[in-house]
């Protein structure tokens, strides 16, 4: 594991108290501290791919309106961490919510150092997409040495084809052809997120994908007889 | 094929122009005519499935809230028939539409026989459901002579398991967890529809039945290697 600098990144964020932004570049690194570095170079070369990232990392997803169906718009997922009450002082009333948004986000709670790495994976999985830019060497051995090396062409977990880079640009009901999936849909870390295709990703729904490949054994089982 | 009684049923539809609600009674029926006459018993017996089983005959689904992406609330199936010049003088401007919004009205329009043929196949569905009301024999009757003797338990055709009357009144997002299903997605008619499961719909996706199939055939080959 690389030694993170680790010193604390002063934020205007309102949920400060909730957690601390922290520098992830190596530590004893030269010039300021900064905590995604590691997307710096997605960023301008891939905004929309490295916002994606960012936003898939941090946020509980779910829909991008408001509603009493949807629940609340995107929401930090370490703030979900947070009890009732706690949630309460920033704006986030529980109670008003049907119980089946706040098992959602409650499911897609994570704490920051859970996000960051999620972050990390996102960005390796990444630049293993065919069509992806390259990566910068240090972006690169820095991905490397925290999850192995990069063996392209990355695969969709779920239906194992090869992904392709264009689906990130290309989208369906406002919603990218590539998205954020979880092995097990309840746990946001990096060994159990990868990138895979919107429609795989649908049909997984809430099942693990163990639960996912038996669901749709007994389908063809019976279909099939 | 019982001979419907087929007189014009006044409406106050402004569509009136584009199709004419008629009587499918039995031809020389007594009393006052009756177009869907075949639901009455559940409309007073589970209203809200009632309710549903005309809503899906006879409207383009999709989201039931108005956006850029979503497209418009529902339109009558038979009103999509139309051209984009007739839709504009009905407040329907389809030049304002994303292509794949539009894609998928289109897919959804249909005739008002199909329509009616629908809505009678659902309702056979429906009383052969596990849980279901028992159908008066009058509807019986007329229901069997069109699609074949009740044989329950009703199946969701995608995943071949029975279904159960109370899912009906168990939602999810917003959504009961039986939907409406189409063999092919894009023909609205009584062979092709079913009702099924909400999650087995939702993977199902916009693939024809045997398409969804033998992606899954696709998926576990690899998964099982």
């Amino acid at each position: 594991m690389i030694p993170y600098c680790g010193k604390p990144i002063k934020s205007r964020s309102k949920y400060n108290e909730v957690f601390t932004n922290i520098c992830h570049l190596p530590a004893g690194h030269d010039g300021k501290c900064d905590e995604l570095w590691f997307l710096n170079h997605l960023s301008k070369e891939s905004p929309r791919v490295a916002d994606k990232i960012r936003r898939d990392a941090f946020f509980t997803t779910g829909a991008s309106w408001k509603s009493a169906i949807a629940g609340p718009n995107r929401i930090l997922r370490p703030v979900m961490l947070l009890d009732d009450a706690e949630l309460l002082k920033h704006g986030i009333n529980m109670a008003d919510m049907k119980p089946q948004v706040i098992r959602k986000l409650r499911d897609k709670a994570a704490d920051y150092a859970s996000c960051i790495q999620v972050a990390m994976k996102l960005t390796w999985l990444t630049y293993q997409i065919p069509g992806a830019p390259e990566a910068p060497q240090v972006t690169r051995d820095f991905l490397e040495h925290l999850f192995g090396e990069f063996s392209p062409p990355a695969q969709c977990p779920i239906c194992l084809l090869p992904l392709d880079y264009s689906l990130f640009e290309q989208a369906q009901r406002g919603t990218a052809l590539i998205e954020t999936c979880h092995i097990d849909p309840r746990a946001h870390n990096a060994d159990n997120v990868g990138f895979g295709h919107r429609h795989c990703n649908i049909a997984q729904g809430n099942k693990s994908l163990e639960e996912f490949y038996s669901w749709i054994e007994g389908i063809l089982n019976r279909a099939r007889e």
